[in-house]
């Protein structure tokens, strides 16, 4: 079986701001480990999956990165002219495939800047999904919830399908969008849904045929795009269509409305999608002091300070007196501080910046 | 009647780090209003004071600050080769007076790092007090305590002596040292104490001969000082006099062992030694925002944030978000975060830091 990973990596996030910027969003900073966060998805994947058949989804804003990331590799990188979401994203990648001659091997579809605990049960988990998704089925990882999480997808399951090597996989029900307290509440205690990590697993013939159905403007894009691959035209192409694109995701595009038989398997290897400041300190934990306090940088000196988070990328010396839960972002050209509980919300922090005229810093 | 003002500028306080650096400390800051501490102390006294009888006492390691301070100036300015406290320091401006010809004039003692809401108010009342201390006595002004303040030494007053122009003037009983907790809302509740200040006025002549009295070794120092005054062996006498003085206030050293008559006029005109933070931001309470918030510097956004005090000296991009009753200090190669409460602690964080070898951000 012939795997082939999309490894989407044109977000731009903002959520690790001021570390993480518009020009080198999150998927590129070192913020656990020694790697990147695209690095240690490249790493997860390899052991099943050959470098030639990776493909790297990015922005062209990101074209410098791509290429130094790539280096001497092997691995395929396609260039979005813009971000328009992951239907977009997911059918340029299937195109590319389908214009290779590959039909009917299973892609995984992957985030880049995801962090997971358990690589070796992730890929036996991706292994097990491919096998399914090679007979046809539309393949969903679901994430067991931990908490009533308002920042995700979820994924209401059905029965269980089939139960192979000791594993349940279950029928999906139906796709929910981010719900809000009260939904996400229920949803966390009737123990009837997954999280939806964003991780899928399809052949290319599958998932085009889905979004010719549920997406034909898209669908006619993507025809263009495949038309123009390998010839002189296809930048332009590509430039063209990407304008015409709508941005929309995979799931609302396709999975929220597709009749195609849809399947999840419970993925309990450890994941986050290290979605800010809170969650990546609480992953990191096993790294903190005796006073629970993660430093990531140099010359960094705490007095009378707990639960703090500093991450130092300037050359500033940092001095935290009494702090408590508490994160420092320091960066040779901008300083973000709050309590690690509400750095969640540095998303409204940077619009609020954005409108302000300040898009030299973000 | 001639009044001389000594302004003593010798202090290395720790406590603005690291707005404050041992080269640069507070009272050469521009810590509240446009001017720095020290200006403002000599535009206090000009109007009571000529230029010329204005003896400012510093350290030579500040002398290009001092010399840019002076500029085409009248007043004298004297360097210690280490600074000694504060009763060689008034030693050596009362021999450099002596030898002048002026020993029964008053002399105001003033820290140069100390704040006064109501000029004019202190004005009256440095007037009285020179003319009291012309007749003979020590003139201590009494700070009226609002706080159990335990970093501040005490006045304990005795009975009214005299009553002049509606200004009760008291007989002092008794200088305290600085008291623990307990001492110190005892001292705030009796109505019985005053706060020490730190100004004082008496006559050369006076001061001297306590000094002689008491700190018979320090006399000594400054008597071969005296003698070298105008001299070409100036420096080297009194380089090597201050390497043998101990380092002693004139409270300890005199103040609290003298017999002669000490009297105390009460300075309600509005004084704080601005010392921490927390105290310049009570202070500067009416510039903070609808949110009491404070900012001195350039580009500061702060997003839901109350009673935050933020000093933005860098050029960095400065965000708070969700913070409370929180200093930040942000300098080119420092910044320090703590609670404003506890920002006086930063005495004993400079001390580590020392201890650490990080002389070179002190």
């Amino acid at each position: 079986m012939d795997i082939y990973s999309v490894i989407m990596a044109g977000g731009s996030g903002t959520r690790f701001w001021p570390a993480s910027r518009a020009n080198r969003p999150k998927q590129f900073l070192k913020v656990i480990g020694s790697k990147t966060l695209i690095e240690q998805t490249l790493e997860r994947v390899k052991p099943i999956c050959k470098e030639k058949n990776i493909i790297i989804v990015g922005n062209q804003e990101h074209h410098d990165i791509l290429d130094n990331l790539l280096g001497e590799r092997q691995f395929v990188i396609l260039e979005e002219p813009r971000g328009c979401n992951t239907a977009p994203c997911i059918g340029l990648a299937a195109i590319y495939l389908r214009k290779n001659g590959i039909t009917d091997s299973p892609m995984v579809i992957l985030p880049a800047d995801h962090f997971i605990a358990n690589e070796a049960k992730f890929r036996e988990i991706i292994l097990l999904g491919c096998r399914l998704a090679q007979k046809g089925h539309i393949i969903t990882i679901g994430i067991i919830p931990t908490r009533p999480e308002t920042g995700y997808g979820y994924l209401h399951k059905g029965a269980v399908k089939i139960e192979i090597e000791g594993v349940k996989v279950y029928d999906i029900r139906r796709f929910v969008e981010k719900p809000n307290q009260e939904d996400a509440q229920r949803y966390l205690r009737s123990g009837e849904y997954f999280w939806n990590g964003g991780i899928f697993i399809f052949t290319p013939e599958i998932i085009l045929t889905e979004i010719e159905i549920h997406l034909p403007e898209v669908y006619k894009g993507l025809l263009e795009i495949e038309k123009s691959i390998s010839e002189s035209n296809y930048a332009d192409v590509l430039h063209s269509v990407y304008q015409r694109f709508p941005s929309i995701s995979i799931d609302y595009g396709v999975m929220e409305k597709t009749t195609h038989s849809i399947l999840s398997i419970p993925g309990d290897f450890g994941w986050s999608d290290v979605g800010s400041w809170e969650s990546l300190y609480a992953l990191r934990e096993k790294e903190t002091d005796s006073n629970r306090n993660l430093i990531q940088g140099e010359k960094v000196f705490l007095f009378n300070t707990a639960s703090t988070f500093i991450f130092n990328q300037s050359n500033q010396v940092v001095v935290s007196l009494g702090l408590k839960d508490i994160v420092i972002v320091n960066t040779d050209d901008a300083l973000f501080v709050a309590p690690l509980k509400k750095s969640q919300e540095i998303k409204e922090v940077i619009e609020a910046l954005r409108v302000k005229g300040l898009n030299f810093i973000l």
